[in-house]
């Protein structure tokens, strides 16, 4: 048998970080359901053909298959992948269980996902996602993008750490400015200016010259993705841009869309800042990749951590599914790299590794049966309690608490003391007082593993 | 793309019924910790050679590879299968982290296991598992035997379940006996016993003469495992068994060994039964198929549900890795057949669909601020509210929260009304009261959706 060693990209947490990890996982739950969406759970495996669509993620599915394969049993099956993403399996989902389900659809799904990367820092293999979308049937208000926004927002806010901000951009915006200055592969040159934090103006530059794009029309492009502005007086600034730009004839199409989709990012930057002050920013470079969104694109950028990219993104898109009508708006948060983050960075502790509050100490083996009652009799009142595994000196005992960070030591009555249940003892300030197991609590902040930030 | 179908041992449930599978998996957290063990996630997957070391199981492992392997890359790294059990990761990540844990380690882990089985009634192929264990550096006290499985029947009781009868039995006692009437290959016998429910005593009885078992051995065996008794009476029983049996020449160390494991099923079946009562019974049919076990055995068997077979096993192991020196106890239930059954069987529903147990109506859109500020009051409260997706009549939107099981539905003023908050309908009595965002509070048990026992 080979040393046990770890697997690079599969982190694994100590049982006081998972404290951290469960908390930010318990946290988002509350504030989802808070603002009404129900949880899903999807199988972790789709069907290979179904994942493979997305080019650029094929590369990395994992496909599973039975070690002792049976092929005549296995041949009638399909072979099956794990997720790397909870969009693909919600969309299966919806297709599935649409007859089932109440459309708008308010879903929160918080899952492992996995992708076979070639492992390098900072990469998982395995990792959370905690994903949100409204999905309709055939239409979905507008206002939703402000609010899916705004629950991502509150989400981060309830969690230990830095400020959040939501970078906002509408594909509709950009489609009629790039449509304006007469570009036809609109896609393409999303995608070329996606990776202006990679290659740099330059590098875009060079990319959609490349492209075929007229030099004109890529300074205007440039200059439009400059622009950024933390509320709606970006309006201005890119209806200036539009009056001084190269625009091809007949564009008047392509006008109404930039205007509709300026006036639409506007109202969320509004909104989205309303809800959560300073939290919102209008900024004219967020493309995001995927062909898929037409409407809001988000982007969420941790202050302090830049380096670790968007935290949150997500958009507006037409149609969840392949046939088209479920139109819906989405926002999914790395929850891994998050705790990685928290963690390795200081900004969360657990203020303890054990969720017990309370050692009942064994005077000895003949009087276990005392504390077990003690035990059973704080637990009764919700104090997560340990009777001691053994009856060592008193001071053993405390120490074993004192390793786990379990805050108070019982010691049941040895038949002399002034109360029937014996003595609670503070380990950390050494004060000892009579106690009454059916009344005795702890204080509030020392019940349960408290989340500390760093 | 194919039509999207389930997938045969992969279940989903619908948003209503994931309430029921969260409250389970809630509640096991909640009893687990109030009992001062803490939780832990391991990895998905584990290199299919440590998988692979117990045979049985080895025939169900899945595999998974990248579905565009670099064989240069790949070749260096373990083949890696997705784990079928929680023992095998724990016994792991044991080794691994054993400088970083405290023992004696109490840990409780609850995730997604998966197994590659041919696909039959009932059987899943991925499904939860909760595991709670206990594990010792070198020794473990024998009290921990009763511990681990008053936890479990705790949780059982906090679930709603009919009751659960756990079976419990010594592997010592079973061991020293089978010694003492000359039986060689122990764990041989022990694998045909732990079949009675299977194959029947008459099948039973062809393996061990089969197994060169003589028939006054096989006698006495089948009769030990006929006894059953709701506390320590059986004591007494299985002693005369003993003097009226075939004992080999020289079994004084199979008799201490004999009687040591009886004196110690006894204390656990009380400890167990004065705990919870009427839940444990001693079995001394319960022989669990795995050599592992070295003490307490453990079966639970749900009333009226006795064709699931046991629902939370486990046992007394000498040692949880290869290299020896770390003993344990744990258990483990299934809680993904459970759900399945509680949902199948209509033991338990979720009250309603969504978590929001408020819809406030949008008077039209150019008033929807003036709801969500008053959604935004309700839910600083804790109040789970949603804000209409549309300003259709107020029937419709009634109509709407009434087709998710939303009780309340909350209009704005108008302007008009007594209340500058409006009033709120519990949409089942058809009773409306004007009411303040900041006070108004829903009956506690139509805050959130109640687990409904069926």
């Amino acid at each position: 048998m080979a040393r046990v060693q770890p697997l690079s990209g599969f982190p694994e947490w100590t049982p006081q970080e998972r404290l951290v990890e469960a908390h930010v996982i318990g946290t988002l739950r509350e504030v989802f359901a808070l603002h009404g969406f129900g949880e899903i759970e999807t199988r972790v495996v789709e069907p290979v053909e179904r994942l493979a669509g997305d080019s650029d993620a094929s590369k990395e599915i994992y496909a599973i298959g039975r070690l002792n394969a049976d092929p005549d049993a296995d041949r009638k099956e399909a072979k099956l992948g794990l997720h790397f993403d909870l969009t693909v399996p919600f969309a299966r989902y919806v297709e599935e269980n649409q007859g089932r389900l109440q459309f708008p659809f308010r879903r929160y799904q918080i899952q492992k996902v996995w992708r076979g990367e070639r492992p390098q820092e900072g990469r998982f293999r395995e990792f959370y996602q905690a994903d949100i979308d409204v999905v309709g049937r055939d239409t979905l208000p507008e206002h939703l993008e402000a609010e899916v926004a705004i629950v991502m927002a509150r989400a981060l806010r309830a969690l230990p750490l830095p400020p959040a901000r939501m970078h906002l951009n509408n594909r509709g915006l950009v489609e009629g400015f790039y449509r304006g200055v007469g570009i036809v592969d609109v896609a393409g040159a999303l995608r070329s200016v996606d990776k202006l934090d990679k290659i740099g103006p330059d590098g875009v530059r060079e990319e959609l010259h490349g492209k075929g794009v007229n030099p004109e029309a890529v300074d205007a492009i440039l200059e439009l993705a400059a622009i950024q502005t933390p509320d709606g007086s970006f309006v201005d600034l890119v209806e200036a841009l539009w009056d001084h730009s190269p625009i091809v004839e007949g564009a008047d199409d392509a006008r109404e869309q930039f205007d509709r989709g300026a006036r639409s990012l506007a109202a969320l930057v509004d909104a989205v800042n309303a809800a959560v002050p300073e939290t919102a920013i209008a900024d004219l470079r967020i493309a995001r990749g995927l062909d898929y969104y037409t409407g809001a694109v988000y982007e969420t950028v941790l202050e302090g951590h830049e380096d670790l990219g968007s935290i949150c993104s997500g958009g507006r898109y037409d149609s969840l599914v392949a046939g088209g009508g479920f139109p819906g708006v989405g926002m999914s948060i790395g929850v891994s790299r998050l705790v990685s983050r928290m963690l390795g960075a200081g900004l969360a502790t657990a203020s303890r590794s054990v969720p017990q509050a309370v050692l009942v100490a064994v005077t000895d083996e003949e009087h276990r049966a005392a504390s077990t009652a003690i035990a059973d009799r704080l637990r009764t009142r919700g104090i997560p309690t340990e009777v001691s595994p053994n009856a060592a000196k008193f001071g053993k005992q405390i120490q074993y608490a004192d390793r786990r960070g379990i805050p108070f030591v019982w010691f049941p009555a040895a038949g002399d003391g002034t109360s029937p249940d014996g003595e609670v003892k503070d380990i950390r300030s050494g004060e000892q007082t009579p106690a009454d197991a059916d009344a005795w609590v702890p204080p509030t902040e020392d019940l349960n593993p408290r989340i500390v930030r760093g």
